[in-house]
């Protein structure tokens, strides 16, 4: 599989310009291009440059208001009820993140709730910022059904990834999950490969146990835990579904095939200062011995390194930023298509 | 096996006036036993009046503080950095989530971490007393070592639990969960049974897979979803043992045979005021809807009903208040033996 090598900095360029073509602010056009890149930095690809055809698309068609400017339509000092106006996710979520930070600072926390927003892109950029500012950051999102409730055999949730980040000397230690055990793209790839897949990833439709990719992947993804990994996804759907005021799962407009309704997804996002509880340096400290502590126990038998939530996606950026970005060929391709389509360089 | 049947108010009275015998006042006796009489009627019997007779010798041994009364040591308008100076972990678990209700109305969200705490019960205590005055509640706390981190064969979070409700007309929705794929208590049973277990519950003190609970007993539990739910509990001990000031996993002293150690256990409590968000009315209608949908949703085979997170603790609640509390003949003679010690009178 032919592969290009890409400069991070470049393709962040990149993508920027091509959504200010869209009538996108540079500021707001950086804040998507930098999510998006720093996905494709983690290891995340699936929530990387890989979809710049479809938001493309999606600002093209208006679908999403390049020139929103999400609002605090009520403030306390402690909370932020947020509009996002139909505007790219990214910028819902930078604006809210930044603000929680500010009002964190002098209140100790505070939380915010979005709705009118679209798809965020990879939940890890809003916590990590809180986190490379010296606090805890918090965010969850929903998303169109992939998950039923348990003991449904019916899709409702969304895969309602939550994130938290800590600082630490280093980069900031960071849980990004979805409830789920897999991700849906799981299940289409191992169809795609003719590969069978273990029973407790998903369901087929009518809810039997089901190892076939090929009809799992009109089933519904299982929850880690079984009930538990479903209480996650609902509670997220009760905060960023029903507090933020934006629609739960199955009421969400689907972001790869509607071009005409928004998506009105909901988020929420939490900063917390541990300058105000045990105090910031102590609390580093302490996050920094714990670290150490968990890395240093017995390893279990084939294992070689006992990794920290989020390790291998920081060391990933670090590789990355100073080797380039593997892209696949049929990615390259579609971004040099965008390129032609609305003019630009296309140098990355 | 001989059963009692006993009337909930009178035990949680009984357990109070004995308390009250080791010098605690009359309000935070009840605060504790409320929480312990609250898990029996849950159905949650592990963290019930079954440890009365452990609680009452840490009460007794001093090791815990019968008199001591938290203080929050550093207030801001969102943030509670509190000290439980010993106390029972209930009455440091109340004093925190009262005040992070009363501060959430005025300020939308309040967050509190506390240390020099103790076992605080039942989680979905705090997190409902939020949701019973119509807010959203969160709380977590770490315990002595039971889980490796993922990659480790050795124990060192504890199944550190974390706990958000949410209120509806009715009764609040709660999710109570560990990060664990089963209580150690399960492992324990089994041994005692001479059962197997299922592969996945556990590994044996090399990291080996373990079907065997007698030998899983001293090995330790496996997270839910892998690196998810071991992330979680790290996530925990960064909140409760560090922010919170307290200690991590194995530094914490034992609940069960240390009576001259105070654990110096953390907790944490978030409250959220949906009134700063999308309302109050909105919200409570929202969550209720969201229910209606969940549970009509189609079943598995085998499902007969779809429940809500703390649904089926919320019929036992109900069933237990009306028709009274089934108790084993050893608890209800452990308790006898509590009378007879303190000289009162045996009435539940």
């Amino acid at each position: 599989m032919e592969t290009h090598v890409v400069n991070w900095e470049a393709l962040r360029s990149f993508c920027q310009e091509l959504m200010m073509k869209e009538n996108m602010s540079a500021g707001d056009a950086f804040v998507c291009a930098d999510n998006l890149v720093d996905a494709d930095l983690a290891g995340v690809e699936s929530h990387g440059v890989s979809r710049m055809t479809n938001y493309m698309k999606r600002l093209r068609t208006r679908v999403v208001d390049p020139q929103a400017v999400p609002e605090a339509v009520q403030e306390l000092p402690a909370s932020l009820y947020v509009d996002g106006k139909n505007a790219m996710g990214m910028v819902v979520g930078e604006y809210a993140m930044r603000r929680c930070i500010e009002k964190a600072r002098e209140t100790g926390c505070c939380f915010a709730a979005a709705h009118h927003s679209n798809h965020f892109g990879m939940a890890a950029y809003y916590s990590m910022m809180a986190a490379r500012e010296g606090l805890i950051g918090f965010c969850a999102t929903n998303a169109p059904p992939n998950l039923a409730p348990w003991g449904s055999s019916q899709k409702y949730m969304g895969t309602n990834p939550f994130c938290i980040s800590a600082p630490t000397k280093g980069e900031p230690i960071t849980l990004d999950m979805a409830p789920s055990v897999v991700a849906m793209g799981k299940i289409i790839l191992a169809a795609k490969l003719g590969q069978k897949i273990p029973e407790g990833w998903v369901v087929d439709k009518d809810g039997n146990p089901c190892t076939d990719p090929v009809v799992g992947q009109y089933g519904t993804l299982l929850p880690i835990g079984g009930p538990k990994g479903s209480g996650i996804a609902i509670f997220v759907e009760i905060l960023c579904g029903i507090l933020a005021g934006a629609v739960c799962g199955p009421h969400i407009n689907h972001f790869w095939n509607d071009f005409e309704n928004p998506q009105n997804v909901g988020h929420v996002f939490c900063a917390i200062d541990p300058e105000k509880f045990c105090g910031k340096e102590a609390f580093i400290e302490g996050v920094d011995q714990l670290i150490g502590e968990l890395k240093s126990l017995p390893k279990t038998p084939g294992t070689t390194e006992i990794y920290m939530p989020g390790e291998i996606e920081n060391t990933r950026r670090a590789t990355r930023k100073a080797q380039g970005i593997q892209m696949s060929d049929s990615v390259y391709k579609e971004l040099a298509a965008l390129a032609e389509q609305y003019q630009i360089e296309f140098t990355i």
